[in-house]
């Protein structure tokens, strides 16, 4: 890295004060900041650590008095996250490495697009479709007949099953598994599971006849959209005869599960450990949090936020903010919170009030 | 796939309807459907979507008026996802490949079975055993002295620690880690974390003198039975002088935990996200809803169903279907939970009627 | 395995009682154990089992009648987890293979320790340092500019990103994930997620601008400390600006989710599925049960307990023990659960109460 000021400041589109042209090697919070550092502080909460640190410039809020603490130029970011987002994609300028390395085994038929580079020991299988500029890291693998769109990145070790085919610019992090088989197993006549469902609140289960799972076997791949990103260790499996479906521009953190046949919307956010049973759908622009888990064959409508461990055992409407197990709306379920809270103590009141 | 219905009915043991002779190369939902797919309607509710779609042949309910739907032959199917995984089998035809890549590192003291297919870059250790008509695939590691019976499906990433046995059949979907090391660790002295287990309900715990964890190594391997599955991502971690067990028939999904010497029975259900702590033992046929955890050394019955998110603390006797954190008896716990609901506004009218 | 009972005594630095010339092979639960093996009982409850299997010798209680069970030798283990980290560490002997495997993609810029292994298959990025002694598995990547001191043990399909740094005797389990990105995005104006959270129990969103989602890029990569050991198919995100941070002696277990910017302190332990979201700081010697959850940016004392399944919203005192979703101090948080087991009776009988 190494911009100046002004530099930075068109990148970001954002307004500079004082002298643009300082140049800056590296970014920094405020307090670990260097000279040649561009110290981070985008909010109030960092003036005196601005003043600790040794920046000469600075990413500020609006309305920062930054030659009051000792800058000789700053940058001011209404909007500090965003402004991290269009700096760090500055800063992350990946290397231009194309072609193929001589360890990679790539099939005969697979067709790889022009800009791309395949890293040491990954696998392209028969068919597959590399669109241009893509990266396939190190020991990732491409199954038969996976398409890509361009400027796909696939990270060391994530793997895409046979036929998953995304749009451009998809990212998958490392250890990813994309179009791995469905959980999906039947036993002969009813299994003691479909009972205990089909009679809830009875509590007891009779032994069931042939316990034998036979396999329903996933057919139907994964289909993802644009701008999609997939985690670390996430898991999306393959669909049982139409595909699973993530939409463009959805994010899903690492360890995420996506069961067979979910159907994800656009611009949604799945945080980290959510975890969708078989053919659930979601809506766009939705939001799960970290643990949040939604049982099979569930609709999820958009806009809906779903508070980190929340478990859903029934429909959501479109713009419901969720919480709980099981998930209900947030301000009921705060207030069942706060009434058994003060439950034990109503308790204690109610018996010494029959004994007065 | 290519098939007639005459083939197909055959295979699934089911009734034919109509014209045999019938030919088809896929199958579909009804209303994507094309001429030549097989479109599955094994539900009243697919009737209408049937009509919309443009197939002539179909998967049905018993009882379906499928000539009025504008079929020229149906399979009846009283048992909708038992014929599902006999028609996914069907139309998953593997590949015949067999052989040894020449990218693959095969240790020459391993015993490769007839008809083995090791894939690209697959590496096998020294003394490995892998039975006939197994298929390793790109990328998977199989560890020194793993034995393997016939027909196992290990693929791709996933890693088989030193020693693993498993029956015939194995499936490992990709990136699943069987005996890895268990997480097993002591202090030199009580740790705080003892302490607070012997005091629940204190609430406060004080500083240990010597922190440190000395780990406890993990020689007792992983035994697996005939028939076994385990899902992208999962991790069974071998035992600490006996192995961790997992009996025939059972099948374990996506990113579940199994800890070190646990001992889990005959065809039982494991869903994504659950996590059983180290020794805990779980009998036959009992199914674990996705997200379930299990505390450590408890035992769990046969025939337990444990609904989706239930956090158990305690054991649970054969055939019980519980739910919740801490986990009970789901018809408990439905109760309560709907008294909580009502909680609030109980409160609201004593704390009325004390005041009127 | 091949020692005399003196030999185990004196590595374990215990107290041997009777005849330690005593060869053993092998170590076995007591019901199990051959002539040969040294019996596991180090507590009164495996008395009888003793007296069924055929050992010679065993690690036994303090107090034991080890001659009344029929021994010959026996090694007193006042803390008995604690002479199975000696004991199992015995057994354990890593072989001392070391040297580059052929098949290895090994940058020429990299600098390999002495004594060090790299196994079949594995990528060691330009610029990386492996300290003495430290074993690369098959198939793990070890990415541009890590570092990692003496000793360490990288499983197969470990993936450590770029400029991880880590001290010495580093162990990361198969398939485990250090220095993905951070799930870090951010919408041009506030979202729909940023207004639930700013109005907490409105329980409704409405529906934003513009839905796409900025990418804020993780540069800051992963500090680990000494003696550090991380579960299989874990993941543990990379910083944005400054590094995530693991402490000395803390252990991380299978599947666990740490997000970007959490600084981990030294001694802690934090169980299977345990997620940690963005920006969290957990003190040291604290310990996590399986499932945990913390919100991001919240801070966990040091020597604070949390118990499996607890959900964390808020922050945490040094030496707490929490419990539960939303978590609270355990007594509270039992006590909650006493009254709300007991709160469907106490529905009815107000209710008859009423009409009486």
């Amino acid at each position: 890295m190494n911009f100046t000021l002004s530099e930075i400041a068109t990148a970001l589109n954002a307004e500079l004060q004082g002298d643009g042209s300082l140049r800056v090697t590296g970014a920094a919070e405020p307090g670990q900041a260097g000279e040649d550092d561009l110290a981070l502080a985008m909010s109030p909460k960092w003036a005196e650590a601005l003043q600790l640190g040794r920046a000469r410039a600075a990413l500020v809020w609006p309305g920062a008095d930054w030659r009051e603490m000792g800058l000789q130029g700053a940058i001011i970011a209404p909007r500090g996250r965003l402004a991290m987002a269009g700096l760090t994609q500055l800063l992350d300028a990946a290397g231009a490495e194309s072609g193929i390395h001589p360890s990679a085994v790539v099939d005969a038929s697979a067709e790889i697009g022009e800009g791309v580079f395949v890293g040491p020991l990954a696998v392209i299988g028969a068919g597959a479709v590399i669109g241009a500029n893509s990266r396939i890291m190190e020991q990732a693998s491409i199954g038969p007949g996976v398409r890509l769109g361009q400027g796909a990145l696939i990270h060391s070790g994530a793997r895409l099953g046979r036929n998953v085919v995304a749009g451009d610019r998809l990212i998958v992090q490392p250890n990813a598994v994309i179009g791995g088989d469905g959980f999906s197993f039947v036993t002969e006549s009813e299994s003691h599971v479909e009972s205990a469902r089909a009679e809830l609140g009875q509590g007891k289960v009779s032994e069931e006849a042939d316990p034998t799972w036979h396999r329903i076997h996933s057919l139907g791949s994964v289909i993802l959209g644009d701008d999609v990103e997939i985690g670390a260790c996430a898991t999306i499996d393959a669909g049982t005869i139409r595909p699973t479906r993530v939409g463009n521009g959805s994010k899903i953190d690492n360890l995420v599960q996506v069961g067979h046949n979910c159907v994800i919307g656009d611009h949604c956010l799945l945080c980290g450990h959510v975890g969708l049973a078989g053919s659930v759908n979601i809506g766009d622009r939705s939001v799960l949090g970290g643990k949040v888990g939604v049982s099979d064959n569930l609709n999820i409508g958009a806009d809906v936020v779903l508070t980190g461990g929340s478990i859903v055992l029934s429909n959501v409407p479109a713009g419901r903010v969720m919480m709980g197990y099981p998930a209900t709306k947030i301000d009921s379920q705060v207030e069942s919170y706060k009434a058994l809270r003060r439950l034990p103590r109503l308790m204690r009141d109610l018996a010494a009030s029959r004994k007065g």
